[in-house]
């Protein structure tokens, strides 16, 4: 077999900024673990950022991914899409490992994280304040950008914010 | 905290027929266990089907995902983009549970599989004959159809083909 140097490089301004465009996402990919089996499992997932930068999430109980969550924080997230046009693996994607914290209705940041939410996710006034609804943030523990072949990157959380 | 039914739905014609229609995608996002952490990751993969139906993948040994799941065939893929209109989580999507297969170099039938993967990947012939790519089945174990807000439905793998 052929052999290649490693393909995952440092991360640099370019990377960075690439970066934080795609975290401009709107919805992402969600890999979790399924709590009953301990197998994968994937769910769309809208997507946000909190004041900070930190990645959120608004997700219903009634999604799987929301007591699998509960029961084991540890998640994957996919963001940026290819569009429609040309090989779907040329367009740049991040994914980000990430460890999922619940925002409790009385925690008291939940009105500034929800105001926050709102401000980029409107049509989601629908369903934010019923009770199955929580606000959620997902707290990167590394990330990898990938912007096409023989181009990936290896980021920090603090390269993303 | 309100509660409200179930909102996962056995099969229909309507959903099959729409699963299928999502089957027809290019590219995937597959979410798999790192083998160091047994942590959650994801990807994105080049998607399609082998001559019966069955979810079929080519990827590169380079890729993370490549060794995850040579180390672990137990994975998950999402089917399905919400293209640039609307609310994301409106649009139809469909997550499948699967275990991968590694199609062997000298399998007696990859030369059927790599000339039906390369008729619906055609820009793909630039790199399927590199020595570090393999083509992978994913046979599926278990299917949830999203066609948006309580609108989810259980299928089996016979309703994939």
């Amino acid at each position: 077999m052929a052999t290649r140097p490693d393909p995952v490089l440092p991360a640099d301004d370019a990377a960075r900024a690439l970066s934080r465009d795609l975290l401009a996402a709107t919805h992402a990919a969600l890999s979790y673990l399924e709590p009953e089996t301990a197998l994968p499992a994937i769910s769309r997932i809208a997507f946000g950022l909190d004041p900070a930068g930190v990645p959120m999430t608004l997700i219903s109980a009634l999604a799987p991914h929301s007591a699998a969550l509960r029961a084991n924080p540890a998640c994957a997230l996919l963001l940026g899409e290819p569009g429609p046009k040309g090989d779907p693996l040329t367009h740049p994607r991040l994914m980000l490992q990430a460890r999922a914290q619940f925002i409790a209705p009385d925690d008291p940041n939940r009105p500034t994280l929800r105001d926050h939410w709102l401000a980029h996710h409107p049509k989601s006034k629908l369903y934010i304040d019923f009770a199955d609804f929580s606000l959620v943030r997902l707290h990167p523990v590394s990330a990898l950008l990938n912007g096409g072949f023989g181009r990936a990157f290896r980021l920090s959380p603090a390269d993303l914010t």
